[in-house]
């Protein structure tokens, strides 16, 4: 046996989206080769070959010529119990002296950028390379030139969509910014424009820093991982669609650094702008409309951040060739009450059925975004893209065409209801007179969400409600007693989220 | 039982410093909980508690009411096999706004710093938060005012040790830079200047990316892992030690910062002043000299480069009231000839016992680092320092203390010798006018050094050396055959290590 293979055990170790091999302390492919934890090591099985981080196990559970995998690194290789692998030094990955040029304040070309984003694509960096990458990046570290050249690389690392130029003249695609809890626009607007006649293949992201993504409210209601071929189907006989964008790999370096980002925190211009257009423009859209909640607690928080932010955004967009509109809205309080992704389906369905309760503010906003995009058609005058909208919602074609969307992403479902909630009331009488989106949209993670899809927040009284003492101001949902309790230890730590000034 | 407690067994997992818990893929406590791989929990055992990141283990090696520990987690808690332990949600880590801050460009303050730091000390930021941190106090981004808070901080967090002012008026100390193989001048200097009777308590640290550190190499000669109480009898009895500063506990959060910036083979200026000065403050010491090797394949490259780090650290070292005094030295090639703990401990012997062919260039540089160190002591004049440090040397006084340190510290053992080398010759005659110290010393770590102590490499031919054709150039040592042939096996894929330019 070469002295570089190894048998494949299994011992179903899951370390999440990270590639791991374990192997025997004394491995003499360690000493041979001279492998150390935790260095990353070159896997190789048939034509398949990953990056891993070697890790040892003693115990007796490998002996000196067996390996095992953590499960990411099992799927990756499409690996077997008992299958050969071989391990190698791997190549060193040259790219990484274009991130030290970076963090040393150099500036990155596009082929430098390209290179950087194919290793990431392609799993090649680990989680502290990534992290350092995004940091060089942030705060302002990207010129113009840098944002179109990662922009580039993003859509040239990832597929492509064409949907035939012929058949359909325009593309249309919408884009919220985000920052605002609730504010599920997305599964209200696809269903109107593509009724109208518009196409909308809609590929939507799971919640970075938020409780909620599109994609992981739309997965409460109806399938979302679907691939390319599945997604056109979908398009073909309904003009619309929204999947996630991650299972349609598009741009997949954006994934791993979504990823990454998420545990950071940070949300980076540069990195944004990327991220948004760079999809888009990968899943064909030719018209987008961009939506800027700005408000104090919201992700953009002044108006000048705001026409910044959009002046970027025009400028890299005029460069990839991508017609754009953008709105800036009021990102003061969240839209809609559910937060989280089941409670924000309930929202969704509650305006689309076009129920009495339902949230007013999360209806006018989206028709607001529908009427926008209905005007990217020739047939569409100025501003008249808003009533049609409301005549398509309020005659129930826009609830017809999103169950037409479901069926034919796979099926209907109902969103799932959270076993414990606990009410926070408010302490006195008068009117609501602020409301923090961070610390709403923190509370509904620290309560489960997104994990736990009927986890979150309902908010029952958006800013200028008059309330009684002892009124509900909002309700903590958990799909388990030890997250609620957890959720709950945590409130007196967090600064008033829902303020209720006493009238004089 | 709780339903937050479970029962320890070991199953022997290497994650290097990474705390892991593996729980059984369905344990009831992350149901509970809501805990899910790859989140970090609060591991609590007695009085004991880390952060630790959950993987789950399925294949029957965990039952839900167990849980295993990465080795470092065992270490850490101190655990055995059959302890309880409790599983909670950790805190959220407030101090990440602070590194959020300093990624926009905010500056950060002695109390922003602290919190970092402590946190980091503690364990509690994952590989991602470091490398955020460390990226954004890269390049240059670290003003004056943070590296001393850095510094204080990193003081503030771990032990120090006090050697009582009345008795001695001053404690000195050492450090290189480092990127130059061989350059064991530490175990000479510290017999000579305690044999003239100033204190110095050495602490020093183990191979990161070198093929040996200072406590490698001392280790082949007597025992080097002392905690402080034993270090202070060491110190009380002879003046001085030289230990592993790792078991002393001085500066934890360096450890875990040097850790990420291995994997991110970023040497940034600010964390490097902080290290240092930080150990050395926490270590009790008063005066500290510097040694900054300066070559085109040392660490510091140029000379520009050395002075500006030479002035920064000045600086930092006034406002933290310590005396350093700074030497830039020349970095072209190794000192002394043997490259790996047990080669370079016979060459600090036979310096230290006066051989006739002991390494000269060691011996000279270890005797102008030890003079300049007395020259710290009020009774030695300016550049007096160096005839005193020959006469300790010549007349075998430094020997007889060195040999008093290593009983002190638990006995002295004569160094292993390797089985098995392999000696490189010159192509053909000439000059030798360029070696690659960086090559060397990954020649060392391929024959196995640090770990095997015997391994690595003998220079015979430092630069300027007139050779023959076929005089051997340099020897590779290996303690195992199957070593030796795989470092020879990769000898052709390495640049040319020994540069002999041929006669005109």
């Amino acid at each position: 046996m070469n002295t570089n293979t190894l048998k494949l055990k299994y011992l179903g170790i899951d370390t999440y989206k990270h590639a791991v091999i374990f192997l025997h302390a004394h491995a003499f492919v360690s000493r041979s080769e001279g492998f150390q934890v935790p260095t990353r090591v070159k896997v190789i099985l048939g034509d398949k070959q990953i990056l891993a981080t070697l890790n040892t196990i003693e115990n007796g559970l490998l002996t000196e010529e067996q390996a095992s995998l953590s499960n990411y690194a099992w799927q990756q290789l499409d690996a077997q119990e008992g299958d050969t692998i071989a391990l190698e030094h791997p190549k060193p990955l040259l790219s990484l002296s274009h991130v030290r040029a970076k963090v040393y304040g150099h500036s990155l070309d596009q082929h430098a950028m390209q290179q950087i984003i194919e290793d990431i694509a392609c799993d090649r960096y680990s989680d502290i390379h990534i992290a350092t990458f995004l940091t060089a990046c942030a705060g302002g570290r990207l010129s113009k030139s840098e944002i179109i050249s990662l922009t580039k690389a993003m859509i040239n690392t990832g597929k492509t969509i064409s949907w035939g130029t012929g058949t359909h003249e325009i593309i249309v695609d919408k884009h919220c910014i985000g920052g605002v809890p609730g504010n599920r626009t997305t599964p209200i607007i696809v269903p109107i424009v593509t009724a109208f006649g518009l196409v909308m293949p809609k590929t939507s992201s799971r919640a970075i820093t938020s409780p909620a993504g599109t994609a992981d409210t739309m997965e409460v209601l109806t399938e979302v991982n679907l691939d390319i071929p599945a997604m056109r189907k979908v398009v073909e006989k309904e003009g619309g669609c929204i999947v996630w964008g991650g299972s349609v790999d598009l741009s997949p370096a954006d994934d791993v650094l979504i990823r990454v980002e998420r545990v950071l925190n940070l949300d980076t211009e540069g990195q944004l702008i990327a991220s948004v257009l760079s999809k888009k423009i990968s899943a064909g859209s030719t018209h987008l409309l961009l939506d800027i909640p700005t408000g104090p607690t919201a992700k953009v928080r002044s108006l000048e951040t705001a026409k910044t932010l959009k002046n970027l955004f025009k400028l890299v967009a005029h460069k990839l060739n991508i017609q754009l509109n953008i709105i800036i809205s009021d990102g003061s309080q969240p839209i809609g009450r559910g937060i989280g992704p089941a409670l924000e389906a309930q929202d969704v369905l509650a305006v689309l059925q076009n129920h009495a309760d339902a949230p007013q503010d999360l209806r006018e906003h989206a028709l607001t975004l529908a009427g926008k995009i209905l005007e990217f058609s020739p047939k569409v005058g100025a501003n008249k893209g808003k009533l049609i909208a409301v005549k398509l919602l309020e005659e129930g074609v826009a609830w017809q065409k999103f169950q037409a969307i479901c069926q034919a992403q796979g099926g209907i479902k109902e969103p799932k209801i959270a076993a414990y909630t606990h009410t926070i009331a408010a302490p006195h009488q008068g009117k609501v007179t602020a409301i923090d989106n961070r610390q709403l949209a923190n509370l509904a993670k620290l309560a489960g969400a997104p994990e736990d899809k009927a986890a979150g927040i309902v908010l029952h009284t958006p800013l200028e409600t008059v309330v009684e003492k002892d009124q509900p101001l909002f309700t903590i949902h958990a799909e388990s007693q030890g997250e609620l309790r957890y959720t709950l230890s945590l409130l007196n730590q967090i600064p008033t989220i829902v303020q209720v000034e006493a009238y004089e």
